[in-house]
């Protein structure tokens, strides 16, 4: 409601938008591109406020007064075109009909912008901040000391904070310090690895005879030079599970057992069971409930030695196909419960294929060019498809630019958690539940800052995309892409983007100054694997290696 | 019938292998690899024959007799993946509703295989037969004195031979002599151009004056340089129109009018309204009815001086974008018309899109790699639809492998008029009428030989593609891609493929083989023009010049 006595200031005179700055203090902060937008629609999208507040209140009466469950899927490393649609199925010699058929039962994001890799995307959807912004930019692999900062409000946290119950199941990589686990970041249950599958299905030996490693398994080449064992760190922990409260425990691993493609898997149908174990558990209560569900595949390096199923037969496409399966019974389980239509179901990919296993995997480029770690669109486009039969008319899609942020600001709308949302930094996710509830052309998102790790690479505004120009070069002069016309990026019109470049370095001077106002908070930092109560033999010793330089 | 007693004797011993040939002459002749796979599979297909002889037997039965009527819409330059898909047409910022609406009514054919230009496409589906057996190999732009010859049979003559009505609407492209018109090659009504779309959109003033053609148009540049005037060919022959038996005359375009884009548009409007004009007259008859619309749109070289409606705004785009309103308004018609079920419409497009105009066109690269020209799967594969109420599945699809050529002989099966296929040839087209009628995986085609031009370029084997090898490179060593795996044909796999060298190599050596049994037959010849009734005094002109080397 408050955000709406500022859209009306906004659109005043210039005295007062000098006023309006006291309010802020009770806004939610927005980067000043947002704010751009605000002052040009601020009465239009009020209005519209106002009517979609009277829906969410019609939906909650038509259900008892209570807010809808939300049901977040986030599958790793899937470019857009790769789940949820039949041609590219063909493409692809894989089927993905669960998906496909849910793609069909809601709204259909198909401007969805996410970070390019695991961590930041996930950052940014916990935080709905840009990760620079939490320093939650890189992606870890092995032990680190890091992890997100307890100072950081996560989704988990806002819709705990406003009555939902909250469970976290699968991937999680934002850290391997006691504060970044997801159990104290707002989640009442929590089963999660520690870190990702560079552990848990590369540094394996199946995927060393495989020819997908190098080095790492030492009984695939002669180590005689070898004199320092920490390089390969062994012993590094795998699956935890936690309480809010709670320390947590690694699971399923006994001392001395050496990790393998087996165990992996099982470690996947393990958050399979669990995750509809949470969904059976969530809905007994009277209370709505936010579960996420992070699968690790289709994620994975090595063929199992089990037979293919797929047309396609990589070792990536075929966990992209068991995955759907998944996922059919994952939302036959909210049928049987009786959930389906009060509950928002989110499934998305948290950015582009990991392309650097072309071939063996199955999955290569499709429709945008790059993929993971990249800024251009084939990093940071995926499927995503939201169901709420409810209130998101079904066979619906979108064209709207949105950002992975923006599921942190309209999640907490919907569950009317937003008084729970800190005022003292920036929030980079957007409202997008208009876009939601009315549809295309109703989103409150043109623009996209891209990050590549800590650089700002590229933006995007309309379907046009500037990537930054290499050092030395004008603003004017940066390479602008229409994203419809080209949307591989391989024909910058320069001369043609011309009139855009002042626009763009707008864009980009806002956006500074909204950072000198809001400075980046830091990473936290502590032990790794503290807060974990049977830490094995060789992960003490991992451990003791890491902080004799600490 | 008949066929079916080969195929049983095929499966028998090498005696009565050796018995066969003499019955091969009342067969239809088929490439030696297509006979390879009825040694493999001639009984079980038998066996579908008949039933599917049962089920078209029945349809028409349930139809007063009737075959069906078949629609054949081809449109120009446009890949796979731009038309019919709801998460294409947001990548392209491109509508097209009303095909993707037709492309969930019937069976989508996912694996079809063109041609990669449009005069070789049209021919082998006019003929059943890989252009290279008839000379159709070359894409012609001005005066040729050539054309399809009068000893091909088309499937306009095997349909009409049978009883059929037939009509052929929009661009033809298999000449310029009087023999390989339309309504010389058994189209009872021909309205045609006589050329293409270089000459009817990208030799214009507009085009000129957009930078999308050098040189051709006299008022861009000084021409003081230019000596002879016959090197830019003025006063070619427009737009035809005929009845069989008669002459063509040239219709819209008195003597000195200066062609120009409105032209073009007006052309393509014409054909439009003509596709509707003879739906409606042909549905007044008692028999059955062959109707091709080949559209010259969505091919365009400039921006009419109209506002553009799609958010893309590329020139070809938005023809896109309006040929699917066409689309939508010639299936309205046939409801109309009441005769929708019991109507074969299919519909694709001739090769893939004619990226050379990349970004001002809105179209580019989607999925496949490369496009109109080249023998990469961006240059042959299109979206091809189905649809026939009465036969076909509603939102079916599969990923067999079909070739255009196909086309004559499964619509020659279904039109109970295969008697009338020539004995003497070898025919290309393989009878995928169950593949049709029951669905996936019931395709009989599981290569396709491609040529650029005169030159076999690769060969398609299931989801193997090998490009032929450099000169001197040894077969077994020719680059094989993975079309699932690599659908952009990036990474080649030599010592993946190794295994398969030697079977490329027997495919290659049979089609060889083959053309040494059955040699082409060569392309028609004559004077330009000829048969055309109304030349103006600069066609005159443009011929005499023509004929003054000749």
């Amino acid at each position: 409601m408050r955000k709406k006595v500022v859209a009306r200031s906004l659109v005043g005179t210039m005295a007062t938008l000098m006023a309006v700055s006291t309010v802020y203090a009770e806004e939610i902060v927005h980067d000043a591109q947002y704010n751009i937008l605000e002052r040009q629609h601020g009465e239009k999208w009020q209005a519209e406020d106002i009517e979609i507040d009277a829906k969410l209140a019609e939906i909650r009466d038509n259900n008892g007064g209570k807010r809808p469950n939300i049901v977040y899927i986030l599958v790793d490393d899937l470019s857009y075109g790769q789940m949820g649609n039949r041609k590219m199925n063909h493409v692809m010699g894989v089927k993905t009909e669960n998906i496909n058929q849910f793609a069909t039962e809601g709204l259909a994001l198909e401007r969805m912008y996410t970070e390019p890799s695991c961590t930041p995307t996930r950052a940014a959807m916990m935080t709905g901040r840009h990760p620079i912004r939490s320093g939650s930019s890189e992606v870890k692999v092995t032990l680190v000391g890091e992890g997100l900062s307890k100072e950081e409000v996560t989704i988990a946290e806002v819709l705990s904070e406003a009555g939902y119950n909250t469970s976290h199941v699968g991937k999680w990589h934002q850290g391997d310090i006691e504060e970044s686990y997801p159990h104290n970041q707002g989640f009442d249950y929590a089963a999660f690895p520690a870190h990702q599958q560079v552990q848990l299905s590369l540094m394996t030996k199946e995927a060393a005879f495989a020819n997908n490693l190098f080095g790492f398994e030492p009984s695939i080449q002669s180590n005689d030079f070898v004199i320092d064992d920490t390089f390969r760190p062994n012993g590094m922990v795998t699956g935890l599970e936690a309480r809010k409260g709670e320390k947590a425990k690694e699971v399923a691993m006994p001392a001395g057992h050496v990790w393998s493609q087996a165990d992996y898997h099982a470690m996947n149908v393990r958050y399979q069971a669990q995750a509809i174990e949470q969904l059976q558990e969530l809905s007994k209560s009277e209370d709505p409930f936010y579960l996420q569900y992070w699968p690790l595949y289709p994620l994975n390096f090595v063929h199992d030695q089990t037979p293919n199923e797929s047309l396609n037969g990589g070792f990536m496409a075929e966990k992209l196909q068991l995955l759907d399966t998944w996922f059919g019974e994952f939302l036959q389980e909210m049928d049987n419960l009786g959930i389906t239509d009060n509950t928002i179901v989110v499934l998305m990919a948290d950015n582009g294929l990991m392309y650097h296993y072309g071939g063996p995997s199955g999955l290569s480029e499709l429709i945008y060019r790059g993929g993971k770690t990249d800024f251009l669109e084939g990093g940071i486009r995926t499927d995503a498809y939201v169901r709420w039969p409810a209130a998101i008319e079904a066979n619906s899609s979108a064209g709207d630019i949105i950002h992975v942020s923006d599921l942190f600001t309209t999640l907490a709308t919907i569950g009317q958690a937003t008084d729970h949302i800190p005022r003292d930094r920036v929030i980079d996710g957007i409202n997008q539940t208009p876009l939601l509830l009315n549809g295309e052309f109703h989103g409150r998102r043109d623009y996209v800052y891209v990050y590549q790790g800590f650089r700002l690479a590229a933006v995007v505004k309309d379907e046009f995309k500037m990537h930054m120009p290499a050092p030395g070069m004008p603003g004017a002069a940066a390479p602008v892409f229409n994203v419809y016309r080209d949307p591989r990026e391989e024909n910058a019109h320069i001369g043609m983007a011309l009139w855009s470049g002042a626009s763009f370095q707008d864009m980009i001077k806002r956006h500074q100054l909204t950072i000198e106002k809001y400075p980046h908070l830091p990473l936290g930092k502590g032990a790794p694997y503290s807060g974990i109560e049977n830490l094995r033999p060789e992960t003490e010793k991992l451990v003791a290696d890491f902080m004799s330089w600490h």
